[in-house]
């Protein structure tokens, strides 16, 4: 009975992913994602009471992917500087292909759904354990020297999402999203600073 | 006449700015700033249309106290490190003096009045040029080589202004401006990075 309830449950996420990542949060209604899946509303609404807490999970999972993904590919890499690259690409790579699902948590914008910004420090705190891993990668093959990693890490970590930051000072439009091109750019000034940075950590 | 004009406008924002600094944007109003001067509230709108212009002038008046100390400051300093310190903690110590006229731009909020949007990216160009100032120091003093120094500036800076996103994720209000304590975190965040970031560009 759980078993069949969890199917149930990961085939609305399913449903709902594809329709967030097409048309958004805004343009998109509970009753159409039922329609998608011939399930009544009632019983969509009984997994997700309403489509703040629906677009929250589709949000997890995407970050989920980003967590999974991300991490694989830095327990694949042959030193610091390939980490690094891989960590920064794959991460950004994800976001562009779910654009529409990122996009909310991307823009600043102050009617960020409360369930959404819950996901987000989960997520902050995950990656500065990634670029911990990173950096202890480093200090073991590489010769970095580095006085505290987790403190390290996250001043590394606050710099790169910093960039987006310069995206939208350059754009003057604070509460836009990067456009999927821009993401590109951003992309660019990270693996800059990163390998500025990380040559830094080299006594 | 001219000089009797702008001898009027400088009272004027003298006046505002003391109110705005104690009381901020939102609880000031344009008839108290009239009456601090004893001046009637048609001459104070004869200068300025309205309060968010007014705000606006003031907030640039702040502006550029942040750009003439620093570079005041930069001039003066010996050697990259140096510059770099004087230039992070004079610019943090005026915002925190004018915490109430920076706490709009400096909380990312929608409603940031356009034209104060509009100082912001002056603000952000004349600080790129001071970084590149104080890159151009460490390359002639400090054995610095650096390929590019105008985009090294802009990497560096926005890693810099990256730092309040740190705090904010931290705190996880995303639109409140940071309290004067935390100006003291962000700071010491940015020292350390500055510090491993131009280490990095030693060959």
């Amino acid at each position: 009975m759980a078993k069949n309830a969890d199917a149930k449950r990961m085939k609305i996420l399913e449903a709902a992913k594809r329709r967030f990542a097409h048309f958004g949060l805004a343009k998109t209604t509970m009753a159409e994602i039922a329609q998608d899946l011939s399930f009544s509303k009632a019983l969509l609404y009984y997994y997700f009471p309403d489509k703040n807490r629906l677009y929250a999970s589709v949000f997890e999972m995407a970050v989920d992917e980003i967590i999974t993904e991300t991490t694989a590919k830095i327990e694949d890499a042959n030193g610091v500087c390939q980490a690094m690259d891989a960590f920064l690409s794959t991460r950004l790579q994800i976001i562009k292909d779910n654009y529409s699902i990122f996009e909310y948590a991307y823009s600043l914008r102050s009617e960020l759904p409360p369930d959404v910004e819950e996901v987000l420090p989960k997520l902050f705190e995950k990656e500065i354990q990634q670029v911990s891993t990173i950096l202890r990668k480093g200090i073991k093959h590489d010769g970095l020297v580095v006085d505290d990693v987790e403190v390290t890490a996250k001043i590394l970590l606050i710099s790169l999402l910093g960039m987006r930051l310069g995206i939208l000072q350059e754009v003057k439009s604070l509460f836009l999203p990067p456009s999927k091109e821009e993401f590109d750019y951003i992309l660019g000034l990270q693996q800059k600073l990163a390998k500025i940075f990380l040559n830094g950590l080299k006594s």
